[in-house]
């Protein structure tokens, strides 16, 4: 009855901001990212006939409420595997959490294959990843390694995979961290302002579809400098939608946009390289193998970075124990 | 056939961005000013029949290419005038040129004003007006003083005028300057860019002019708490549709960013006080005149801040010898 998986964060080229339904948690667009493979989530969940509530441990800490997502995620095995057993989940990052680091995304990843081992229900990777998007609209794309594709595909779910594998196309990752505190709104919360206020946010939707034929098509092609131009605008697109939402959502500070600027510079003096940033205040950089000591050096000496995290791309999420 | 004549810059509270016509440099939006008091443009026009073209001198430089709308305005002049007379133009900022601080729109509005009683013209409000904004889109505002509309009026023009004076509403603006660098993209460029590739600069047009009612409605009632929410979102606005260019717009540094969260802090504790942001990366704060000693110490201490200006309102162009 107790299992410890782990997965990995992902970072989205092609954004997931809004909601098509709240209650279902089913994204009004599809998404585009890739798994990380250096920074993680390590979870173990325990089922336990003894216990009256399930209990939540983040970071070797008791929460004091346990949050209804993952809950409603325990709920959803306890009731294929048809017990009542409250559970224990205890889960660590290795890296800040809530902050724009995809931390939900992991944690949820983790969860969902950890509970599944712990009640031997092997269920199939639909299966997985519906329940993982009940906990988090990225986590599914956790439970993939390398390039993964989240595609709403009908009115009542999505569907997600790899587009191509880890190893294919050796990439890296390069996270410029300009502040470890949690973030002040909730990307749930966000989105949702957004979907309800941002005059832009129609033109978001309808736009976003043609953004992510063209990434795919990029992968597919290898094609590392328009994968990047169209990343990179998707981004800014994204962000433009919850800085003009009432009130305005400002996710980056001072620090994040002098690093945007220090790679468009650095992309200006022949480094392929490109920026992402999501609802929180870190920059990621993507480049290829052979740039990534230039591209760390670069970011590193940008005056507010305070720390900055290289990762390969890795692997989907796997049971360790 | 000598005049010399004060303008001074402009500020949107509501902005300006994007043309419904280039050739006629026509708005695509109507926009609402607030005339600066304390900084200006200078400009002494001189007809001269001995010369053989025109002549600038910006700042003490005589410069190499006259600009074409520099020419275009004098031979609207000329026309009226019937005389084919070259000028001599000498203008100066006490402030930096380029850089987002309205200096084309203090330029032109002073080059009108000047050119005009140079040729004892007497032209009327209407068509200095028209003049003007054939120079800079946005320096018919700087013709008038406090509070100015300038609204599209018909297919052919626009037009332009106080809502209420500089001394019925006292306010205090403070500009943190973050760089004296000529920004790398001109306004009228990044307009086009942005009407032409931007995938939300329709619903700017379509949302622009209900900002504008309202903001217009706000000085009405003096509420300066709704003009400034206006006035922010507004401002966010257009950045939005900027950075959503191909290629993007990002008009920011570090440093704006820093101090529109520092404006942003500051109103939290308390102070009633809003930013707002042009085509460059200088933070424009406007308050009331009880708290502009402490907004200016705060945009003071933002590291990156180079400089700061005061100003109070001011009044329209104006003859001066």
């Amino acid at each position: 009855m107790r299992a410890t998986a782990i997965a990995q964060p992902n970072i989205a080229l092609i954004k997931y901001w809004g909601k098509r339904d709240s209650d279902r948690n089913l994204p009004a667009v599809g998404s585009l990212s890739v798994t990380l493979g250096s920074i993680g989530t390590r979870t173990t969940v325990e089922f336990d006939a003894a216990l009256d509530s399930d209990r939540v441990h983040i970071n070797e800490q008791e929460v004091e409420s346990v949050d209804r997502r993952v809950e409603k995620c325990l709920d959803r095995f306890r009731e294929k595997a048809a017990i009542a057993h409250k559970a224990v989940v205890t889960t660590a990052n290795d890296f800040p959490t809530g902050a724009g680091l995809a931390s939900s995304a992991s944690g949820f990843a983790a969860l969902v294959v950890a509970a599944d081992r712990a009640l031997d229900l092997n269920l199939g990777e639909d299966e997985l990843v519906d329940i993982a998007r009940t906990g988090s609209g990225s986590a599914p794309r956790s439970l993939y390694g390398g390039f993964v594709l989240l595609e709403n595909d009908s009115d009542d779910g999505i569907r997600c995979g790899s587009v191509l594998g880890p190893e294919t196309w050796p990439w890296s990752i390069i996270i410029a961290v300009t502040s470890e505190a949690p973030k002040k709104v909730s990307s749930t919360d966000g989105m949702e302002l957004s979907r309800t206020t941002s005059p832009y946010f129609s033109r978001w939707v309808e736009t976003h579809d043609a953004d992510l034929r063209a990434a795919v098509a990029s992968i597919e092609d290898r094609d590392f400098e328009k994968l990047g131009e169209l990343a990179e605008r998707n981004c800014l697109k994204m962000h433009a939608v919850a800085m003009t939402s009432r009130p305005p959502l400002l996710y980056w500070s001072g620090a994040t946009l002098e690093c945007a600027q220090n790679i468009r510079e650095l992309r200006k003096s022949g480094v392929p390289v490109f920026f992402s940033i999501d609802a929180g205040p870190q920059l990621k950089a993507f480049c290829l193998p052979d740039n990534s000591e230039e591209v760390r050096d670069s970011l590193e000496s940008v005056p507010g970075v305070l720390r900055v995290i290289s990762s390969e791309l890795g692997e989907g999420a796997r049971i360790v124990e």
